[in-house]
């Protein structure tokens, strides 16, 4: 059977039939139904996504009427062409044909309108993962470039694997944390996202299973899953990742990797038990599941540091782990590092090579300085007091306006609050009417399929009486839509 | 028919048969071959690869064994794995399935090796398109830098299309050139390499057919082409690419886009001539095939400004012109633009949202200093000179040690010259012998293939001594191999 988690969305400003032409027009154009792929019955569609078999029909009619699939209705419907093929050139230097391939799925309209949205100056950003502009040390990096306006080696291409003198730093820095590794096993990238999509084109692919937590940041990642894989979730419970769960479905699905953020993890704030991360890292060597362990939220803590990362205790080399100083420093240097088996790093660097011939250097060389400075460590005491009040206010202004309306969690570190609402109600209609009121939040549907109960609520960006006024505007909102 | 323009290299160290099985397991790997596909037979294969049937059958038996293919030699031989799926993780946290997918062909053999030999600090760099340090106008560099130590915006993540001020500057710059565009239709990207790999993520797919000059720096792009397309050779003559050639082929191939260097093109160093220019982009008008200019070398000509950009004359917004700053600056910024049609634009902007959040806003800061300035124009004066004086000492080694071996163009600008011998050599093994001399060149079949008979010979990276003394090294090398 086909393993579809998708329905339309009945509150979308979007007809069924449409989405559900362009969900197919998605599998299609991603190869994930090839063509020549036998697409299930019309009845057998219409209960997977919940509609009436006539929107079905209108769905499929419009998808035949523009050649993607075969109209034949006795014989089963088949791929026939993808969109590309198809669309290219004969019509084309309005370029229509070659955007619009129908790439367009809800989410990733709240993704554009996002996007587009956090560059209004008067938005009140509770959603962003960006660190404000205050909390971001300009001086300090002025001062670098001073520096380095005095002594600089010039820019040209770095080595594939990034440059050696940040290299040393990060595996000096990565010590402080528990993890031994050489230079030659780390792979300087443009922050964490780029680490995340070399992974996935050098290691995954098309139809590759990922585990990962359920909710999680993956899930608003749509390139990453167009490219080439499946996210599968799993369940959280107190200590992290459920292992049971893990273990079961790998058992079944085969899948290639679990991905998980162990520590402040985006969207939930949770962080992994050590216990759990022991237990974890055996689990996955005794399946032989590798694990991509995401860490870019670790130096945000608040009281205590957190457990050492799962890389800390992997002795076999089964973890990719990825950091970066998006969160704690500047998100503009665009600097993150993947720290795995030399073999695997070798892979990466040369697949980085092919996409963009390397980071900046001077980003590469500015972030060595901090580093090799001591001004990366003394900037964290600082970030981590700025953040803490900012979550302070945070939890303050959600006792005020939300007890009896949602819970919360109290994050012990890291950006975000996951807050669950007592009923459930149409994520996109807040999210719209929100935004009408200047107020961007990220709703939970972003991280988890068909969650209708959650907001992710960042305390990062937006300024202490902004978060406040955010929060009381929200719950104005959510009382709307519940009573 | 399969359209398969490839063949095993005899002159690899690599027998035959594992070629081939590389080969097929690229075309398994990157989708092309979908599962269910329908290898031709064995005859047909050995006619394609010109090699004897024993040699495919061993290969297939090879790919049988490993569960790519079924074994069935009656009913035909069909796709029934892709390598991930199958060799997914259950002996794996060796990590060697997930990499040794056999994306290896013997072109890639040689990048890689050029990659590594690229940082031995003895090697004489004859095949490297990267300026020399001392071209890398450091001392501006720094000045730059010293004047945003004392005010620069806080370095958060930046706008989808790029920092405003920059797209500005770039504007501006254009103009010079002869093409109006408003901010809205630019994009910076991390160097033009990812400019070409978001347009190939964003507007083509698997299968697209690319039409390329012959020989072109595409051939040696291998990410471009794994991610969807099909380098589709068209001829140049004295004026650059062939119009008719092109056009003919695209009515029977239906390609997605042309792609082409006019301006002192990698690897030949040719120049289009401006009459050529209006020519194509009418024809290419008529035929609605969209065009890819990458005009990376434009700043850098020795006598007289080159024509205007193919751009300049393009009315219908047919055009996507790139340009960057990594020949005649600095490569270590990593900062290049595509320019093109708004909605275009847009969908390559929200890829690159997608793909890395954007280039270093801080290499974003420092160009936008340098066009502000005016130290951009300045130095591309000086740039000039310099590469000149280069050209100028290749030239002479030339005649010197290449008169009655080979034959060679005098290039107007740009980094290359494309030379050809009298006669065709086993270029893999010209190429190691070349390496163990310390000297590192790119053969010809980097850029076309089965070219045996040219090599690229780059003066941008080399001392003047090192390009005299590379040049007749090569000589000696190319006359053992010869005579
Ligand atoms: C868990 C997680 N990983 C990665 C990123 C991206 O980090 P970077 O800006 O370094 O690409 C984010 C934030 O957007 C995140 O929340
Ligand atoms: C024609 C051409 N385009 C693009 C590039 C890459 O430029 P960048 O360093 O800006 O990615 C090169 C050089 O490697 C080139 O020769």
């Amino acid at each position: 059977m086909l393993d579809i988690n998708w329905r339309p969305d009945r509150n979308s400003p979007y007809r069924l039939n449409i989405q559900i032409v362009n969900f197919i027009k998605d599998k299609i154009a991603t190869g994930e139904w090839p063509v020549g792929f036998k697409l299930p019955s019309q009845r057998t569609l219409s209960e997977i996504f919940c509609v009436n078999r006539s929107t079905v029909v209108s769905a499929l009619e419009e998808l035949a009427a523009e050649g993607l699939i075969s109209g034949n209705a006795g014989g089963g419907t088949k791929v026939i062409n993808n969109t590309w093929t198809l669309m290219s050139i004969n019509h084309s230097h309005n370029w229509l044909p070659y955007i619009s391939s129908g790439l367009h799925q809800t989410n990733q309209n709240i993704m554009q309108q996002i996007n587009q949205a956090e560059f209004q100056p008067d938005i009140i950003r509770m959603g962003s993962c960006e660190p404000s502009p205050e909390l971001i040390p300009n001086k300090m990096i002025q001062g670098v470039l001073k520096k380095l306006s005095k002594s600089m080696a010039s820019l040209g291409y770095e080595e594939p694997k990034g440059n050696i003198h940040l290299r040393r730093e990060v595996c000096t820095y990565l010590k402080t944390i528990g993890i031994e590794a050489d230079p030659s096993s780390v792979l300087i990238t443009s922050g964490v996202l780029q680490a995340l999509q070399l992974i996935s084109l050098g290691l995954l692919h098309t139809n590759s299973v990922v585990y990962v937590e359920k909710p999680s940041y993956l899930y608003s990642l749509r390139t990453f899953q167009s490219f080439g894989m499946q996210p599968s979730g799993i369940k959280l419970d107190e200590e992290g990742i459920e292992i049971k769960e893990l273990v079961d479905r790998h058992r079944r699905r085969k899948g290639a990797m679990l991905f998980t953020i162990p520590t402040f993890q985006n969207p939930t704030g949770s962080v992994m038990s050590l216990e759990r991360r022991k237990t974890l890292v055996d689990a996955c060597d005794r399946e032989r599941l590798p694990i991509i362990e995401d860490d870019v939220y670790r130096e945000l803590w608040f009281d205590e540091q957190p457990p050492q990362p799962i890389k800390a205790f992997d002795n076999n080399g089964l973890v990719l782990y990825i950091g970066g100083i998006s969160k704690n420093l500047s998100p503009g240097l665009r600097i993150g590092w993947i720290v795995g088996s030399e073999k695997v790093i070798e892979r990466l660097a040369d697949i980085k090579m092919q996409t963009d011939y390397g980071t900046s250097s001077l980003s590469q060389n500015v972030t060595t300085e901090l580093f090799s400075s001591g001004l990366y460590y003394q900037h964290n005491d600082i970030m981590r007091k700025n953040v803490k009040i900012r979550r302070d206010v945070a939890l303050e202004a959600l006792k005020k306006y939300f007890t009896g309306i949602g819970t919360w969690n109290i994050p012990r570190g890291g950006y975000f609050i996951w807050l669950k609402l007592n009923e459930g109600i149409s994520m996109y209609q807040l999210f719209t009417k929100a935004l009408s009121r200047k107020i961007l939040v990220h709703p939970g549907d972003l991280y988890e399929f068909h969650s209708d109960q959650y907001l992710r609520i960042s305390y990062s960006y937006a300024s202490l009486n902004e978060i406040d006024y955010g929060i009381k505007t929200l719950s104005e909102l959510v009382a709307e839509q519940i009573f």
